[in-house]
């Protein structure tokens, strides 16, 4: 028993340790595991006991679920904190943080999706909350005349997401990345229409 | 009983006819239909008996099979008869045929990937015989400096096939493959390296 004063917090910090502990062991097995991860072995890698890895998450998929939250949740907090030369810069590098996001082993929303509806609300919302985090910076490249009009940012995020998906090794797709992002640049560059003489 | 003289000829023209007929009708009505289509229709509406179509196409996958190669010749063919005022324009011409052909719903690639193993031959062999076909397209725009040097076909298809798989309808996605297309541009064209005055 705690003392009666500080009662409720300790315990609030203890299961808020134990949730960290386990989002974090279960990154690290997912991270590392090229196949199925037993709940077991999350368990084992955090150290908590199975009643209380299944007191925080019921299931293999709210675990997936609260790791993905926290990834969409780092994919906007970036597009606040990214620093680059120009609007198209900032643009650029945080559409690379989320292809990153997407094509990452270490993420999970390839897993969620198997366990999940593609309509499900975690992916629409998250869906939404990366746009509105993103929407600024193409907002931003477009008024600078950095960034073609003619692109919403969902069809931007789209893009790059098709391109995440191509199934093939890193040093193959970076290259189309890298045409699909030069492709961005506004359609009838000023340069390109100077006299050549 | 035919002539003796022309005994094999005749039966082989029917047998010929009976094929496009079928061929036909299976395209006519994996076209229209949103959902699986039996291969009692495909018979009633080529007009021959159930016997004759599974003479000519053992099942329903085979069938798949033979409209597939058809298209797959329908892109081969149109990379050397493509025109247009460029070596990029006529590659971009090329690429967007190859786009028809994968999103369009009269196309079964879709439908026979469900039937078959992605790593198929039937797969493998179209893939090289697209690559094959538009292989000097893609040469000649790069050598004529109107296409970036540092993608492949094969990553230039990948590109436009992770697009065209984008499930969205054609006004949303169009604006992406254009600028899609617009980034295989030379990376550094030599207008924007001119002085401004």
């Amino acid at each position: 028993m705690t003392s009666p004063r500080s009662s409720p917090t300790p315990r609030r910090a203890d299961a808020e340790q134990n949730r960290c502990k386990i989002l974090a062991a279960a990154r690290t097995v997912f991270a590392s595991a090229d196949d199925d991860v037993s709940m077991a072995e999350v368990s084992r890698r955090a150290g908590v006991g199975m009643a209380t890895l299944y007191r925080n998450f019921p299931g293999r998929r709210e675990l997936l679920e609260a790791i993905y939250a926290d990834e969409v949740d780092a994919i906007c907090a970036a597009a606040g904190t990214i620093e680059a030369g120009s609007a198209q810069g900032a643009l650029v590098a945080w559409l690379r943080e989320f292809f990153g996001f997407v094509t990452s082993k270490r993420h999970v929303a390839a897993e969620l999706l198997e366990h999940t509806d593609r309509n499900d609300p975690v992916f629409g919302d998250s869906r939404s909350r990366v746009i509105a985090a993103g929407r600024p910076l193409l907002a931003a490249a477009q008024a600078a005349q950095e960034v073609r009009e003619d692109l919403t940012l969902e069809q931007v995020l789209d893009m790059v997401h098709a391109i995440a998906k191509i199934p093939s090794g890193s040093e193959y797709v970076e290259p189309i990345l890298q045409a699909c992002l030069d492709g961005l640049r506004p359609v009838q560059p000023h340069a390109a229409a100077l006299p050549m003489h």
